[in-house]
């Protein structure tokens, strides 16, 4: 009997180890899960199709990569990181190359990267010359003893570093040029963020941007502060937001959701649903956020937002407008 | 009977507004109070008692600006902001003029006030021009859309606002050039920060900083970040802090402070020695708070914060060390 119980004990712990290595965790969450998002905005409904289809498109090739990324047992942050680089390179969205122009015509972008396993975080603020401001920011966390770097300081060490640095002509795009001309006021829509959780339950987020058609040289939004466009801790959650930045930094929106789940003991789909509902204001825009459960939250207060959601489970789904 | 309690009325009526008139608050709470702080850390107890003497003297005559602002009915606003341009311009303390130096040798100055009555806040990164960071950032939150401007953009703003603009060389006293040259890293030191309740019931906030001695050129601190180093809310309080920057904005330390109090019901001081000593490590810094009812808080975990307190009962106290 004795013998039986060891066997049966040597048995669940290999089962446990094996379950470990395939990358199926122990409790039953799906053993990782991802959610991105292109922005929040007023997006017509009554769209040209093939625009549509264009952004579906996009989000389905940027989310595919991001779960070949997971499932093959890459980190959440190697995820978020890589994604973000994607859709940075994609001139649909406002990140990296397409990026809405500020008055005087030029691209400032700003990014950042949080680690929910260690609280690490990195950013950076109205560059003009990183290809991959996602990159930079990455690099701000892990080589530099700071958390944000803007402009020149930024620019020089990403030279420093090797990363690829183009000329300010390279992120902007005929369409945004037209965009610029029109001087119309952005709808907040087409920042890009994303948010993972790996199979080895770490969290990470985060968020690369444009900003505004239109601001003032040298405005900083919400996606490079840590707590407003990003936030990411293995206690809670990882959150990426797209919106009224300006909003999203006076309410501190990604570490407000996060700690309605650490003070209130709220779950991260009511958490985001309060803060995007009930603190930030009609248009103000949305929010990806996810759990260490694998839990997906994506709410927004704006017609829509671009998004895409994909778990170990097989859930692999984008939309634009609410269900 | 009817007349007399009709008199009552009328008299109880008459003596609130008297009392609202003369500043005196309805509910038994000081008309207005104020606290400053000009840097926490490893300030050596045995050092030149002609510098503690200084120290002491620059800290008592900010405090009595303040507390002559506020007392004459100031805004806590106008009184955080007059306070922090104060300690600007002195060049004992590490923010405007006596800033610490960057890598290069440079003063790249970080600041932000915030308006608890409506959440209106405004902020500037890494500026190297302007002789008042604080009075920028006062700009930037009253005549523009955005919460947060950075380098040319924000130094070009200045000047189209008309502020005082300076060269360069206006930041570097000696003593910084001195500390520069040995390359020392800071104790976080120094830099400056108010907050004020004022007579009208209504909370403000400011920060004021040149961040770390050798940081990278274009590193931002917790300063210029809402919810980090700054945050107000009439409903909860007034918080500024100083400190290891990154670890702030890490935490989000200003904001954890009010949501604490929002989420928790925690007070003031309970709220602050919390994120102070639970949150941050040993070392990391300090913060000074307010709350609607006037009650202070002054918490650090390094051996020493330059700090004062007033308010209308009479109040008025300076202190480094721990008491």
């Amino acid at each position: 009997m004795l013998r039986l119980m060891r066997s049966v004990v040597v048995t669940v712990g290999l089962a446990l180890t094996l379950a470990c290595a395939s990358g199926e965790p122990p409790s039953g969450r799906p053993a990782w899960a991802l959610a991105i998002h292109g922005g929040a905005g007023a997006i017509p409904a009554d769209a040209p199709e093939a625009e549509k289809r264009a952004y579906l498109a996009s989000l389905r090739r940027v989310l595919e990569l991001g779960r070949s990324v997971l499932a093959e047992g890459g980190t959440s942050l190697d995820a978020v990181e890589r994604v973000i680089a994607a859709l940075e390179d994609d001139p649909l969205f406002n990140a990296g190359k397409g990026a809405v122009l500020n008055r005087e015509g030029e691209a400032e972008l700003d990014a950042s990267i949080m680690d929910g396993a260690t609280l690490a975080c990195g950013a950076v603020a109205a560059v003009r010359t990183v290809k991959n401001p996602i990159q930079l920011a990455r690099r701000v966390m892990e080589k530099t003893p700071h958390v944000l770097l803007a402009r020149e300081g930024a620019e020089r060490f990403a030279e420093a570093q090797g990363l690829s640095l183009v000329p300010p002509a390279y992120f902007v795009t005929e369409r945004r040029q037209r965009q610029w001309e029109q001087w119309r006021a952005s709808q907040g829509g087409g920042t890009v963020g994303a948010v993972a959780l790996d199979r080895y339950g770490n969290l990470a987020a985060g968020t690369s941007t444009g900003g505004l058609t239109g601001k003032m040289p040298g405005r900083v939004g919400d996606s490079p502060i840590i707590g407003a466009g990003t936030y990411a801790a293995n206690a809670t959650c990882a959150v990426s937001g797209t919106g009224r930045g300006e909003e999203f930094i006076r309410h501190g929106v990604a570490r407000r959701i996060a700690l309605l789940m650490e003070l209130r003991g709220l779950d991260v789909e009511e958490a985001a649903r309060q803060v995007v509902h009930e603190v930030l204001r009609p248009g103000d825009g949305g929010v990806i956020a996810v759990d260490r459960h694998g839990h997906i939250a994506m709410e927004f207060n704006t017609p829509g937002m671009f998004r895409g959601a994909a778990d170990a489970t097989g859930r692999f789904e984008v939309a634009i407008w609410k269900e």
